[in-house]
């Protein structure tokens, strides 16, 4: 009982200290510690267990729709961060330099990857002469640096993990059609592998990536009522094609560049399925990617055949490809039942020496904590129909989440209201930057993106009044 | 016939120039290219699949044997790798620093990890506390940085993916059991899925890792005699839990310094695979990590139904978990034969109008150039079993040319003779330094491993005559 009470002790009141719940779960359940230079993380291997998971449903979509997996150099140099103005204003400040090898100044300082535009780009000038060589479809899993000032594990952190897709096309259509399908395979992996809802559509100017001629970006919701953005699909035309002389003889015989696109999500990801999904008693792990999937505790262990008829039972889901852990440790049961819903696994399987008895197990859902008896004859479909309606619950409640929270808002006082209430804000824009940094002053929001769904809710700015043709999302946000 | 001489062309011949012979195979076929900076590469689509499938191999093996993935930061404080004496000595001069973030200093330079030993350890000593926590058993797959003077894409390269295992016991007899344990692990997968032959055993003091107390390796011989360090496995006793203070509270109430190991291969394997087993016509791959492992090649594609016959060849094979390329490129036969052997495909498939009236197919395998014809009923376990015998095959080749090419050499005369035409020595030899250095200094070669059977092959140092009661392996290497 001690323990237990020490459970929940450690886990801050999400309603009163998100921020601090959030801390204090990724670190008690073991996703992540911090690393012993600021702003960098260490992801343990429940977390990166997860971020390995993610790794296979999103390889398993890019290879679907024509791409192959690459792998370029961290080190940049210098000069080709320059190459691109937009690119280097945006960048410059935060990235990292290596300057010297050992005691050895290097000629030309180089950059540690913040992305890799200008490095991917400098290749593909070599690889690509003909229009035989276009579409150009490559993606890579890398670690990236870029120093922030305030940092938050899985949120932004000096290094962390991701993938970054970058392709080359013949047409600009073509280039706007990949950067419209990766942005829906994020979504779909979104909703079908994480169980999040999320909002689509394009960046406004200022929020846009540096080099970009459009940015198209998915936002979460988290249950702080911020926004996350979670992924982003970028159409950069041929502003680093231009900057890097990538140039294709065309079946027309003319030289020109191609146009270009680039993708990426992060380990902000697991951050992302933490906010979203979390409650008082600590993670609620999507089953698609949860480590584990299923906990088994015995009941009355010490009993004749409880242990033997747990490992048969583990064996026959682990057989049927389900991710299982057998808890057999010397702890009290109720102990491990808080233990294993802290850390968000989505099927808790009880079976004492009565279950057995009547050829049963008791089924334990995290999301709903609803408890079922279930036959031991055909339990592993059981336990996979279960997860798939874990799955479906989580992606709901995400879903009525996100849209029982978006007020739509005529002015600025009912948008400091929606705000302060932890929502999101539909509203008319006029699309100027002014009303942007006003937003951003006044009340700390910032322009999340426009929908590709523009039915006015108004005919005015939300900020300045004037007349506004523009629908968009402003939040909070990570 | 102008492309197909082009093909023979472009390859230098292996027996004039071997390192030729490797670089022009590497560039044609696409495994690789240089980076923009010095001493960088780039892995390109083909090359990097082969790297994917030794991921899934290594960490299938990895888990069986209780390992888990994690992910340590990738910038080391400087201070940490001056904690360990042989550790600094031997990376501080080739470890890439980074002073500064943008324009502004940082107030300690931080070390682009070269190995990740003391960011682990400094990890695990908050992470270790009592007996309970023990074994503790990470691996992580990340890239790694070490300024070499001499490189050479995959073999020696200042940035490289690779893997490294970090693990802690309470016994210095579990700990030495791990690092052998690893060394099994790698030469089951050198021979089972790599399909090479490799010596393995103990490192001189000279050429253990810098911080180990003894370190195991596999060395494999290439095709022109050098050896090629492929994998080692460190037992690292007390070193580096002492220096970083990792401690836990034993059973009997005392407080102890962990053993610990650690493990890795790297990019490298994939030098090693060239190297090992190509000819005169460019790659040879193993069947288990090539990246297309049936190549399908239509016959006057231009007759009714024969691309599509392809195309549901293809289809039946895939549903059978074997990767295939169908390429219906509009290219003469022949030319697209000599592509894919230089590309290393382990299996062609040739389907003609002839072949499809038959309710046949041509299988021609890239290791002996054998032509078979199977039917196309059942044709998926053909090939399956046929890809098999390819590897059985590679590797039989791989073990006698490895034991074919050793001679046991009593004195320096023998040595250099054996050298010179290509082979590795297996000798006496007394365990000094200075032999070693002279062995260096005249014949070019090092010692590689002293293998666990050390029946006695003479007894006087190969190099110096004096007594000497250790069988070693002395060649030249990569």
């Amino acid at each position: 009982m001690a323990d237990e009470k020490q459970f929940v002790k450690d886990v801050a009141d999400m309603n009163e200290d998100f921020p601090r719940w959030y801390t204090d779960v990724i670190l008690k359940t073991q996703l992540v510690d911090y690393g012993p230079v600021k702003g960098t993380m260490v992801i343990r291997p429940y977390g990166y267990e997860i971020w390995e998971h993610i790794q296979e449903e999103l390889n398993k979509r890019f290879k679907a729709t024509g791409h192959k997996n690459a792998y370029f150099p961290m080190f940049i140099p210098y000069s080709f961060l320059v190459k691109e103005a937009d690119h280097v204003e945006g960048f410059a400040p935060e990235v990292a330099l290596v300057t010297h090898i050992g005691d050895t100044p290097l000629e030309e300082k180089l950059v540690v990857r913040p992305t890799s535009e200008t490095i991917i780009c400098s290749m593909y000038s070599k690889w690509v002469q003909s229009w035989r060589d276009l579409p150009l479809k490559i993606n890579q899993w890398a670690n990236v640096v870029r120093w922030e000032k305030t940092t938050r594990p899985f949120l932004r952190t000096s290094e962390f993990l991701w993938q970054e897709g970058h392709t080359l096309h013949m047409t600009e259509q073509e280039a706007r059609e990949e950067t419209l399908t990766m942005l829906e395979v994020y979504r779909e992996f979104m909703q079908n592998v994480l169980a999040i809802d999320v909002l689509t559509g394009v960046k406004s100017e200022k929020e846009k990536f540096a080099g970009a001629v459009d940015t198209y970006a998915m936002e979460a919701m988290m249950l702080d009522g911020k926004s996350l953005q979670a992924g982003t699909s970028h159409y950069l035309g041929q502003n680093f094609s231009s900057a890097f002389e990538i140039k294709y003889l065309d079946r027309d015989g003319q030289l020109k560049n191609p146009y270009q696109t680039s993708w990426g999500v992060s380990t902000r990801l697991i951050g992302a399925l933490i906010m979203a999904h979390g409650d008082q008693r600590g993670l609620k792990l999507p089953p698609r990617v949860a480590p584990i999937q299923v906990v088994i505790v015995p009941i009355a262990a010490h009993k004749e055949g409880v242990n033997e008829k747990a490992a048969q039972v583990a064996a026959t889901l682990r057989a049927a490809g389900i991710r299982v852990e057998l808890d057999d440790r010397d702890q009290s049961a109720g102990w491990k039942f808080n233990e294993w819903e802290m850390k968000g696994v989505p099927v808790r399987l009880e079976l004492g020496p009565r279950d057995i008895e009547n050829g049963q197990a008791v089924l334990v859902r995290r999301d709903t904590h609803e408890k079922s008896f279930v036959r031991l004859d055909g339990i592993a479909q059981e336990v996979a129909r279960l997860l798939d309606d874990v799955h479906e619950n989580m992606f709901r409640c995400s879903h009525d989440f996100l849209h029982s929270h978006i007020s739509v808002c005529k002015d600025m006082g009912e948008m400091k209201e929606a705000l302060d209430n932890k929502r999101f804000v539909k509203a008319m824009w006029c699309g100027c930057r002014e009303c942007e940094d006003k937003i951003k002053a006044e009340l700390q929001a910032t322009s999340r993106v426009m929908p590709f769904d523009q039915t006015p809710v108004g005919d005015k700015c939300v900020c300045c009044g004037k007349p506004a043709d523009k629908v968009i999302y402003f939040a909070k946000s990570y």
